[in-house]
């Protein structure tokens, strides 16, 4: 059993990365658990100034956790720029960082067919600066994602909710073996 | 002879990749301009939200100009989420963004032996989605950059402007070759 | 009008990627050509041997080609190794690689979704070194090629026709611009 | 205490990679092993043909250690061919490649700046396809490493001997953590 923090990559109210996160908590075994981070809506990273209290907030959060899933949208065949903006925030000073060694899931939903392949590569170079383990295979790259989802953003199809499961499945003892 | 403007992917004030943008202006050929972006102080991307003013200003810059010089920290292993942020913004709508085919040049400066260059890796993957092409060589990868510029952000180091000075030079080229 | 030179990833005699080569070069404006190079069935590079023979013969290919088009499988989501080992001899001493500046295309076909996005990916970072500039879109990633070409190894997608005359329509104009 | 394999990126009789994946060796608490793979003299990849005696030698010794060390020299911005090939061998077919979750770390040489930063990331990418988990921190990205050995491939760095013990603490615990 294992308390996971959830972080959606999009800002949009009907995003289907938000609603794939949801679905993601749904498919967990019994007695796990997965908590979202409402918003990344965080200043311009700047060493300059001072740490905002959204950022402490999430810092806390991630810390207390035993692991993190990203839902990454596929913005410019990489990241979106808030959630690179929050790992920035995050990730400093260094030693310090929640992120240091926490394990990671990921999973990403794109109306297209590449399913954010390349988001989720460069999210995973990102995390190795972090030193944070991420979850490999399965992976969870969803292609044309507008049609597996219903206009309340419920997963509808039954292949997306197999995999979920089975990503679950083997997150939940990554995090297990991972754990700080 | 190219007008191009310039973005800094640092919030910071005391910036040494902005130095190194500063020094990439005086290296170019005689004729040729580099104006600098003031800010990437921006909300973030949000496709639910209509267009900052400052993001319509920036397109206009960069539509007027015959190319773009970004210089890129290195933050966790990749680009800045400030300018990423940015990027999303000046990419929307896809069909009308100025950085469409507009010919790109990049540089960084990192106070480590890397000069950046995973952040540099990401920023040409990126760049493909909007068919932008970069100059490939000579690569700019400043390392140990505080070595090279003295308090007041001058930079001080011969070889680095001797780089730089073969930098500009492609980049004129480069851009007049691939002009909109 | 270009003459381009065609360089095949697999080794396999039924390759998809083959048969997408030859439609490339069935799609090219009158005029241009595309000749492939036959194998890649090469010594593993290694700088304590001589350069062999097969290894002068296509670099004097490309030296003589206006460009190069690469067909790219993806094998453990990168190019092929084969391909990796061609281009470690065809680039020694980076000096006097055919590949320093001449343009390039990339076109890839896979059974599954991603159409050899990370594949190309990888061969885009690569080319970096060699300072080959690479068209960058139209992309052409085939996703369930199988289901496009017939048992001859004939394309018979009509979708996929059209991407390649747009492609190759960029392509020649891309070699043209670039051209050493 | 664990049992290693190591498998060396270049061919080269003087290789510096290879020199450090004895250093490795050297830098193992007592009672771990590292036994190196001797030659990648592989033929290319190719599905068509039977899988040569030497790759089926290769993946017996991987299937019987605890985890695989890489030691990757950078070429053209990437993995060797040979390594590349010779992955492209051991992963098929995919249900049965010795690699599939079995922990790796590594480490690479270069003469320049970069110390193979490029090279490690793309091997990185590569083993996400076979679901091998590597090790992330510390990072071993030996730059200049000409000046690090001796005539006889010796280590004779002390601060390098210092990295190599910390990444051999960690790489044994993670291998004990993530065994099969």
């Amino acid at each position: 059993m294992v308390a996971l923090v959830g972080i959606c990559g999009s800002m949009r109210k009907a995003s289907l990365n938000r609603a794939l996160l949801v679905a993601v908590g749904e498919a967990l075994p019994a007695g796990s658990t997965l908590e979202l981070v409402e918003s990344l809506d965080l200043p311009i990273f700047n060493s300059d100034l001072g740490e905002p209290p959204a950022v402490t907030e999430i810092k806390r959060r991630i810390g207390a956790a035993d692991g993190v899933v990203f839902a990454v949208p596929e913005y410019n065949y990489s990241i979106p720029g808030g959630l690179k903006n929050a790992l920035d925030w995050l990730s400093r000073p260094p030693s310090q960082s929640p992120l240091r060694g926490k394990p990671v899931g990921m999973v990403g939903a794109a109306s297209g067919m590449s399913g954010t392949i390349r988001a989720q590569t460069h999210l995973r170079n990102i995390l190795v600066y972090s030193d944070a383990p991420c979850l490999l295979q399965p992976e969870v790259l969803i292609a044309r994602a507008q049609d597996r989802f219903d206009a309340e953003g419920r997963l509808t199809d039954a292949s997306t909710r197999t995999l979920l499961e089975k990503f679950c499945a083997s997150l939940v003892a990554f995090v297990g073996r991972n754990k700080l």
